[in-house]
């Protein structure tokens, strides 16, 4: 493509909103330009990108075994109340629902297990037809309350989402282990470099569910791993050997002790007060309102004093929509006290939960459930009931790896490109989707879905390869593999040779970007850097030989070479790609 | 693909909704899914054909060098309001629309007009970057009030849309021109039998328009055709020379005449009482109510007594949103006389109108705005003010062709498939999009703009293309160019050469559909018919020899021929490809 005739426009200011630098670069060279929030328009460079990224997906799919198909973005009400996500996803506020002309509620789909679940229901009846599954690469809508990170966090992008459909739960670890496989695939063949995570399955639901990290350091998700034994998980999810604790009773029950502590409330001023009483002998009480859709009731959650909850692990634990720390209102209701006091014993309405931490924690200091009250030497069984017991904890760095229990968890962060759900029976029970089993028996598909941000690859490539002077595109998915640059758009053999390097590189079907703009060199360097092809084929002095410069966009490493030559190396690529 | 791997089924009945034989072939066939009125799911065979008729709109875009890029479904209102367009669509109940969570109102783009308006101003500020030329692949959305046929008017659908710019009114008709080129060759390459036909342009406005029509007597569009010379027009557009009508007085003016015509309403009955008088010497006067984004008036339209109103010219004549034939009570109030007897003499509070087939008409019989009156030898000058003259005439098959003169128009019918614009500088003025000319001022861009129905060519195509027994693909559409049939799935020397067949295809890089499925023979060609594709390679009784049987799907005509042969021949033509 002649840059002279296409249409491109590079801004001279980042974008005022851009906190990140694929948003920043991505704006600036002209490959998005925002619409409204969370709403781009993709020019034709981004275009490019977004339909590279497609065709990888696309072959690895179908190499998989997946069967393309299209679903609509607009989808009736009646599914998802089917499938029992209406109203959540609306009290999320993350569906954009309304009435058509008729009426009829609809709703823009943010992801589609009711719309497949209903094709599969009304075409497969045998065992015979499985497994089966099918993907498509379709546009996504979500109405994100806080739209940000340029194509990270947008309301409208391209996704492409699979979902599989077996007859036992064998059958699902199959297909899932070969979307796993594809998958791994997939990200390799975009030149990304990055994890795979233990992940929480969230609002999608379901068993298991891994997810597709691009390392980056500006990550949304923090990720816990071992570098021993390559365990990795989502923080949301992720589990740590418990930090020890000391026991100086040695298991033994000391006697219940009533103290006065006047406006003593946190950790710290325990510790303080009770003259270097250490954290992990302590119990945090920490009240939450769990809203679910049968009801809504208050939970009192108990973890040591050292350590810190995990509200994720909470709300799965509760199995509930959404959870929120109790108001002061509730917390008086509950203890009897302010806000600060909360403790087991004498609670009155709530749910006891507790971590797995305080299990073996004996002669706990704890709240009292009265102003200005704490106990000390509280024991489970004896002073209160004995809570459930959950993993309810918030893992953290340096903690011991839970697999291998034998090196630090590290802390680094990452971009979710992809994520990868053990769904088992939970839509097909809901929306009675079932087929005749080999024994004939009526059973509900046993089914998967696998996700990849097809735009957000996009986006996180960038937050891993770039530089002060613009992007640096990993090659499988640059929007062209090199740009020749003629550094004098007025010299007469350096245009016969540009020409001629660009004629032939068409013919022999390799797509290049070629600056034929009359803009002075400068202009057309920092261009060329900013855009961030693989390649940059500089025709300039050396034209008049025959030679020009190939330098590497992400060393810099500048080699000269003969236009000849360049052009059947590139053919030669060509042919083997 | 392996049809016993793939997610193929087949309808043993016709969908109870299905009106024309695209809808019924292609869900009978597996290829659609409904979900939802005017909403469907494609299903692998679909989602292929649509991919082949996208790659060709695709390259053959791209080879008149538009460029492509993608752009958002979610559009603000605040652009729709700029070029005043909201209103208008929101009325029409044709636009989806809804608030966002920040109670912000959004559509979904049934056109992209606003948007790449906003995107080319945002970033084009020279005639240096003109012409441009963008376009895009993407869902469409339309609430429309009958949602029928199929993919063939849907309410969500895929659509190619391209948006020219340039700096003059001669930049525009070098774009559009390249853009008419463009899709001869995108029809005449998808296989279809077309008729380009001169257009309304309707709500996208604009100063000329064409439309692609596939002929099929199914389809919704009327067209008039000289055989001739090749004149087409859709029947909104449509006209023809004038129907000659006597003056027996020759050109006299006679004195008017007052009649009492008791009941006497329509021309019909008026020929009787007036004793064998001629429509083509009467004038109907027609009173309707238009609408228009400035104000609702009151307008009588007259023609003569023998030919027809075209509402559409009527509503482009007055620029109105909405043309309605008016009550009663707006006739009692314009004529002071019940329905029937509305004339162009002593109207009050109405706008007249009269098709340019009253200018000449002397003497004529109306009626005489007072119930059970008409009058005779009306003259306009004399009797009533001058109407405004335009055409507003309905043309019809068997009246002479405008353009030659010398041959009268057929009627046919056609579906829509493509439709392309002269905007002019409707979008760019009102949306304040401006460039700095060669002669440094200021000025609106002159756009066009280019639409195909991509889904709706797959279902124009079947209309063209089926029989009783299934679909019929134009091979460069076809999901698949032909289908393996294993006669017997147990015979293990039909097995070894259909096997040998599918996987040398494959290697060649043709993809073929196999039936290897365990069923029986009649099952497995009825599906191969049905399903349509353009060869059917039947490896039965003679494979023991090494022979198949390839089927015309089309023809029927069947030929025998060794597998070796066919393999070698699919592969030279895949090279040729």
């Amino acid at each position: 493509m002649r840059l002279s005739r296409s249409f491109f426009v590079t801004l001279r200011d980042r974008p005022a909103d851009a906190e990140v630098e694929s948003h920043a670069l991505l704006a600036k060279a002209g490959y998005i330009q925002k619409l409204a929030a969370g709403i781009y328009i993709y020019g034709p460079l981004m275009q490019r990108v977004l339909q590279k990224i497609s065709q990888i997906v696309r072959e690895e799919m179908n190499r998989a075994g997946a069967q393309e198909i299209l679903m609509p973005a607009v989808q009736p009400k009646e599914i998802w109340v089917e499938s029992g996500r209406w109203d959540r996803y609306v009290k999320d506020g993350i569906l954009f629902h309304f009435q058509d002309r008729k009426d009829a509620e609809v709703c823009l789909g943010p992801t589609h297990e009711e719309v497949v679940t209903t094709f599969v229901k009304k075409t497969v009846t045998s065992y015979r037809q499985l497994p089966l599954n099918l993907y498509q690469i379709q546009t996504k809508f979500r109405d994100e309350i806080r739209p940000r990170f340029g194509l990270m966090r947008g309301r409208e992008f391209t996704m492409k989402d699979a979902y599989s459909f077996d007859a036992d739960a064998e059958g699902l670890d199959r297909s899932y282990q070969a979307m796993y496989d594809a998958y791994c695939r997939i990200f390799e063949r975009c030149g990304l470099n990055y994890t795979v995570v233990e992940a929480d399955p969230g609002a999608i639901g379901g068993s298991g569910s891994q997810e597709f990290m691009v390392n980056a350091a500006t990550g949304e998700d923090a990720i816990l791993l071992c570098e021993k034994c390559r365990y990795a998980a989502n923080v949301e999810k992720a589990t740590s050997v418990l930090p020890p604790a000391p026991d100086p009773a040695g298991g033994k029950q000391l006697p219940l002790e009533k103290h006065k502590t006047p406006n003593v409330r946190s950790v710290q001023e325990l510790m303080t007060f009770f003259k270097g009483y250490p954290a992990n002998r302590m119990a945090k009480t920490i009240l939450y309102k769990a809203v679910s859709k049968e009801k809504e009731e208050a939970v009192a959650v108990l973890i040591r004093g050292d350590l810190e909850i995990n509200e994720v692990k909470v709300a799965n634990a509760l199995d509930c929509h959404a959870l929120q720390l109790a108001d002061d209102g509730l917390v008086r209701k509950a203890t009897g006290a302010e806000t600060g006091f909360a403790g087991p014993i004498g609670l009155k309405g709530a749910r006891l939960l507790a971590d797995e931490s305080v299990r073996e924690l004996r002669n706990l200091l704890c709240g009292g459930n009265e102003t200005d009250v704490h106990y000390l030497n509280a024991n489970h069984g004896r002073d209160f009931p004995t809570p459930e017991f959950k993993d309810l904890r918030k893992a953290h760095g340096g903690e011991t790896c839970p697999h291998c229990k034998d090196a630090p968890l590290q802390e680094t962060r990452g971009i979710e490109v992809g994520h990868i759900f053990k769904l088992g029976t939970k839509y097909s029970k809901a929306m009675n989707a079932t087929f005749t089993a080999a024994d004939s028996s009526s059973q509900p598909f046993v089914m998967g879905c696998y996700g990849i941000g097809v735009s957000r690859i996009a986006a996180a490539a960038i937050e891993q390869n770039h530089d002060k002077n613009g992007l640096i595109w990993p090659e499988p998915i640059a929007p062209y593999p090199a740009v020749i640059v003629q550094v004098n758009a007025k010299e007469e053999t350096q245009k016969k040779v540009a020409e001629q390097l660009y004629e032939g590189l068409q013919k022999a079907g390799v797509e290049v970007l070629y600056d034929d703009r009359d803009l002075s060199p400068g202009v057309k360097f920092k261009d060329a850097d900013l855009i961030g092809l693989p390649w940059q084929v500089t025709v300039g002095r050396d034209a008049k030989d025959g030679v020009v410069e190939l330098k590497e966009r992400r060393t810099g490493k500048v080699q000269k070479i003969s236009a000849t030559d360049y052009l059947s190396r590139s053919r030669m690529e060509r042919k083997e790609g």
